[in-house]
């Protein structure tokens, strides 16, 4: 493998010094790039390309050939994982994922069991070392999984839910169960990430997309825990470089001391709460990533500028940030606003590392 | 009037001793209850229901002849000022509120205006004072409205949003015509909130179901803000009796002190925060409802009663709590659970009062 040419986003990661603030956005290989549509229409389904090594490869890099973004993520969907345990993923037009055998009784349940990932996921490994190579180095790839807690809302649920009664019927009057399912989930995670990491991933995160709708005591329970468990299963250090882990649980702003004694590295934060007062809150003990309000690529460059500003700002001097999106960018921006926002936030950033 | 024969309620709004902790449920008058889907039919849509102050006042006295809640509340919906306004509501079959006009261009505000509430939403008035004669002092009567930043999502998006791409791009990029939409929502709110109270509404909510959106900045400024300024026109005290506020930005307990300051009598809580840390962070300024996760009402009454019970542990002895779910009742509901949880509050909450 090559050396790394650019090291800012570990580095930023780990809390260690950096020129400039790094910058990356969640879904920044996705719809709004015309070029990802392109071969989105000649892979076929959206499963089809997540299944394509070269072709995940390809949109995994579109957006570096852009913007001067500071990382790539691994081109993939967080319910890889149910799939091949078996649950039968699709996508039905324009309807987000459904699963063909969803867990919905303690007989499902007992069914379930921590596939083999190095053959069932093979395609994901594929994906990463084809990516790795063709960085060559350029920047650190990031791989990811979803946390438990969230695999188990699709897997229970079917598909998305709005309000996850199926789920939390399950969390409350059948607590072993769902400690079942998140334990298998937690233990496939751990070997998943592990396998990411062993096949070229430099950093990996946790989407915990869906802890924000817990309470606080199941959210520690159902949510965190396992994501601790995940944590200390990882393999920290690969050929001779520490692996950083990032932690995101959306709309979860209110746990991040506890999120901050996870284990993780950095966590993630999605807009709602001043990166500047999580910091306070959080100290030294982990990096913080995020967390314009992705809505604000709708504005106009300047004021995509004072947002990225007032940001930098508000996180203030020294180490620890990598700057993104609180949520995924949506597929109805302008690729040039998001050029607007890399390039202010490398440009803006440079006062508050010297 | 006829006196008020239970008056826990508004005690506990209040922070005035109580004998049991007062409870009702968000959108308990709704369609997981068999009479109001009977209601619902006769009415013709939803919209007719809730013009017709008749039947208005059936469907929101009928889950007090069930259950031993401690308060009504209008039943109504909260997009009937954009309505007045003259945006042409309507519901389309299965899918949620849409406007015929929205308010997606500065020429668009610029044409708004404060419709005359006691006219353009006099069946309105009517149902409260219906309601009031039906009651005949069993228990109040809440009346509510949108938040001016809550109405402004669905004035702009021209209905439901999941990212709310239209509303926040007019936000960061011409927050002159969202100021301007926002007072003259804010300014109709105070004459609507304020006809509710000379018509008989006992207390008053404001229903800020999409300030946990924002970012704080924008929180305070494009929500919070204006509910204060609501507040401060309110009727205060009417017919000798004082009528209180209750504030409830769901997913905004990361501001929760601001909000404390907002004027308001008390706040409402979404379930994401123990309730007893809640009452800690706002200290005695405010009044708390909440906080059960309306999902745990599709678990065991068993389960039900042990999440009730945590509860009221969590916010401890003494005044000041009126129990609530943290977001409106599920459809699918089995109302004998709803039972379960009314019962559980009053019959576990008696030793907190001693």
């Amino acid at each position: 493998m090559s050396e790394l040419k650019n090291d800012r986003f570990l580095r930023a990661l780990l809390r260690q010094p950096v020129d400039v603030t790094p910058v990356w956005m969640m879904r920044q290989a996705g719809r709004y790039l015309p070029e990802y549509r392109a071969t989105r229409k000649k892979a076929g389904s959206f499963l089809d390309l997540c299944k394509n090594p070269e072709l995940a490869c390809e949109v995994t890099l579109q957006p570096l050939e852009r913007f001067a973004l500071d990382a790539a993520i691994l081109f993939s969907d967080i319910l890889t994982i149910p799939d091949a345990m078996g649950l039968g993923l699709y996508f039905a037009q324009g309807e987000g994922p459904h699963f063909k055998h969803p867990v919905q009784s303690r007989a499902a349940v007992d069914k379930l069991f921590v596939p083999d990932v190095e053959t069932e996921l093979r395609y994901v490994m594929d994906a990463v070392r084809t990516i790795r190579t063709a960085l060559d180095g350029r920047v650190p790839l990031i791989g990811f999984s979803g946390s438990p807690w969230t695999l188990a809302t699709y897997m229970v649920e079917g598909g998305g839910s709005k309000d996850f009664a199926k789920v939390k019927g399950m969390l409350y009057d059948d607590p072993a169960s769902m400690h079942k399912l998140l334990d298998i989930t937690a233990r496939t995670v751990i070997n998943y990430l592990n396998a990411q990491i062993a096949a070229g991933a430099q950093a990996v995160m946790i989407f915990d997309t869906w802890g924000g709708a817990l309470t606080t005591r199941d959210y520690k329970t159902f949510s965190l825990n396992y994501m601790q468990q995940i944590i200390a299963g990882l393999t920290r250090e690969h050929a001779g470089h520490k692996v950083p882990v990032i932690l995101f649980s959306k709309g979860g702003c209110q746990w991040l001391e506890d999120q901050a004694s996870s284990g993780a590295d950095a966590l993630g934060l999605d807009w709602t709460l001043d990166i500047g007062l999580a910091r306070k809150r959080v100290g030294d003990r982990v990096a913080l990533q995020g967390n314009m309000d992705p809505t604000v690529l709708y504005a106009s460059p300047e004021r995509i500028r004072e947002e990225v500003a007032f940001i930098l700002q508000s996180y203030g001097q020294g180490n620890g940030h990598v700057f993104n999106l609180g949520h995924g960018i949506h597929q109805h921006v302008d690729p040039e606003h998001a050029r607007a926002f890399v390039d202010a936030v490398h440009e803006l950033s440079r006062p508050y590392h010297q």
